[in-house]
């Protein structure tokens, strides 16, 4: 009756887990990683090295290898991969799907590519991988697994039933059959759960679902995410520019690239280079992090430089250097905010986009408020707190000038960079912000040197 | 041959259709609509008032008006729904899945909630939907939806087959078939297409696969999501307390939730308060962003108070304001980093995480590497800039004590935001880094008077 209960990971267990590798107790481990799910001994055998873990796999037999291996996280994949020879990595690719398959070969230095694929005795699984190995990972094409399930509109439902026993051992989730016509051009799909309830001599042609979404091999990974998103579909045929089904991408590797573009916002929005963990070493870390400092710390010396222009009016005045943190931070958020509005568009782009200069109107608009009402503030505060009448002023008018420039140039620099191909989040990193730093300064200071001599 | 051509939503069929609807133009209306997707429709009505959607819904059907409704964005949905009476409402919710019902139902106030449902004739419908209504709307049971095809273990293929005949009309996507014992317990699932490739007298008992992994009525969806990533499935059944098989969750609601999840984070790190997008009203934009810029105003008048206490210094030394940006925007930066990776390995929790005392022990002592660079190059740079040893000295230790501070307090507040059940990208935000930008200014100040007196 606890057939449901689920394996439970836990410190306790790698502990004894890792005892009865050092003592190789392959009894142990084999009865231990009995009818666990693939998922959970990936995640296990993360905590191993390589060795370690080529041996527990070897136990386990070359089927639930290639699964395991298909679900360990990418950096520990790499490294696993390396105490594979040629011959014993094609073994493990030839269980995978094509699109898996590819992933791996695609983490080989180019001359072991070849080596492994040579190997490969199935030579439709060797076709299927030399064709995905033409993409570029980050499009359909790339994302794509040959896998799938297809019938022609001519076909009755019982010879397609036929075909699905026959073409079913090579996919391993079937979610729709394809209906394509004699030069393989797709039409539409039909369910399973439709061949299931209709009749044995019904004609697909008569079944089958004409409204199919499409995608083509050269859409972009964000937009194969998008559509399926929209359209709720677990997974979506991918056609060539002659309108031919080649492939299908399925809903679990689009989570994954979901999932890892939020990563990687995240990364560049923080700036953290490359795809670093809290588990990583104290080097990976900090190699991760430094640049990015260094580059505000080139910000904050150049800033030092601009403001030494200025030392005698400072020297003059000390309240001027009072409302510099005011200032900066103001801009900074007002700056990060903007940003993070276009991307957050950009992620969600609409059909009925209104026209640029429609859209950079409301941002100015929306930024004229924000300035307004925080320059109000700002000058009530600093009355209340006994600055000087021009004092007030003067930094009440620099920071709504700060609001204003940060807005404009929150919206406009992840626009240009999403348009130079770049992701438009970088605008919400430490570079970006580096350089608003200095401009924010850069008009507190123009601000003072015009109305000092006008107040 | 055409048949897969994709509709495409643009701007001038959006205004054709305007006048369609201004003219009431209904034979346009039907056929320019006929066979397309209810997500582009919807996608096509949020262009739209909620009289001018509730004309063309009206004409495409009640069932096409479900679906179109259904796919709504939140927003539009909410004001939507006003326009039509209880009966409508019951009318509508009774032609889709339960967990989309309650979504609707969610939507309304709660003397309304009683008025549609009273008006349900499905009595299924109903109490699946009073049931649905019991769970929270961020945990499993308020995600599944009650509609799933399961089989008994006793039953022969034959007899499932009838049976999802019978069942698949109430059930839009069959993924799985669910096997329960007679006390309507989860014992496993058996696939369609294992279903398909089977005899017809053969047993479920003897083809259902035990190893099947399934959620908690009470899971928080981002666990539910982490958990259907990991096994990459396309849906989950949900059991209650007793084991008894109570619904299934999809991967389109998952979907849902990573990438709302990744908006949310966006808006947290950058100071947007509730869903705010481009194309909303310059109030509302305002009313979405002025309240966190009023909060680093705020900082930014206390940061000038505090070092009001310190003009003196700054009158004698201007050298001490010269680095202000250079100090706060370093304790920002690295605040951030640590902020974002604690968020990070929250967010991909692992089951063998290290003890809480070895983790700050390694944040420590990136900290400290971090720092020591940093503090080196300050330390040659203001040298090189000619600035007394004395000057070079407090600045580049301030820099260093900074540096560690902020990665402490970058680390450790995330981990108390998440153990205090606020979202932990709340770190990243404007609040707590004004917050930080204080404490840096703090330290600067302190190490100057430490300083000046030793050297």
């Amino acid at each position: 009756m606890d057939s449901t209960v689920k394996f439970e990971l836990s410190i306790e267990f790698r502990d004894l887990f890792r005892e009865a590798v050092e003592n190789q107790n392959e009894s142990f481990i084999k009865n231990s990683l009995e009818g666990i799910d693939d998922a959970d001994v990936s995640a296990l055998l993360e905590e191993f090295d390589s060795e370690d873990s080529k041996y527990v796999l070897d136990l386990l037999g070359p089927e639930m290898a290639a699964d395991v291996i298909n679900h360990l996280d990418d950096d520990t994949r790499a490294r696993f991969i390396k105490v594979y020879s040629p011959e014993e990595l094609a073994l493990v690719i030839t269980d995978l799907d094509s699109d898996d398959a590819v992933d791996i070969i695609n983490e080989l230095p180019v001359e072991e590519q070849e080596k492994v694929i040579s190997q490969i005795d199935d030579r439709e699984k060797e076709q299927n991988i030399l064709e995905l190995l033409h993409y570029d990972e980050d499009v359909a094409g790339g994302l794509m697994a040959k896998e799938l399930i297809k019938a022609n509109e001519n076909w009755s439902v019982k010879k397609t039933i036929e075909e699905i026993r026959r073409q079913a051992e090579k996919v391993e989730k079937i979610y729709s059959v394809y209906v394509v016509d004699e030069y393989e051009r797709l039409l539409g799909r039909v369910s399973l759960k439709r061949i299931i309830i209709s009749r044995d001599d019904t004609r697909i042609a008569d079944i089958y679902d004409k409204g199919i979404v499409s995608v083509d091999t050269t859409m972009k990974e964000e937009e194969v995410a998008s559509v399926m998103r929209k359209y709720d579909l677990e997974a979506v045929p991918v056609v060539n520019y002659s309108g031919q089904l080649v492939g299908r991408i399925t809903v679990d590797d689009i989570l994954d690239v979901i999932t890892e573009a939020a990563e990687e916002e995240r990364q560049l929005m923080s700036g953290i280079t490359s795809d670093v963990e809290e588990d990583d070493s104290v080097w990976m870390l900090t190699k991760a992090r430094l640049p990015w400092l260094i580059i505000g710390v080139a910000g904050g010396l150049i800033s030092a430089e601009f403001m030494g222009l200025f030392e005698k009016d400072i020297m003059a005045g000390a309240w001027i250097a009072l409302f510099l943190p005011l200032i900066q931070a103001t801009g900074g958020n007002v700056g990060i905010q903007s940003s993070s509005i276009v991307v957050q568009s950009l992620a969600n782009p609409s059909a009925f986009q209104d026209m640029m200069g429609k859209r950079l109107g409301k941002v100015f608009l929306t930024a004229l408020v924000n300035a307004l009402v925080l320059a109000l503030i700002v000058y009530g505060a600093t009355w209340l707190m006994n600055f000087e009448l021009a004092q007030c002023l003067i930094v009440s008018f620099a920071l709504f000038s700060v609001v204003v420039l940060s807005s404009l140039v929150g919206t406009v620099t992840p626009l240009v960079l999403n348009r130079m191909g770049f992701n438009p989040a970088l605008a919400s990193g430490p570079f970006i912000t580096t350089l608003n730093d200095i401009l924010g300064l850069g008009i507190y200071f123009y601000t003072i040197h015009l109305l000092v001599s006008v107040l």
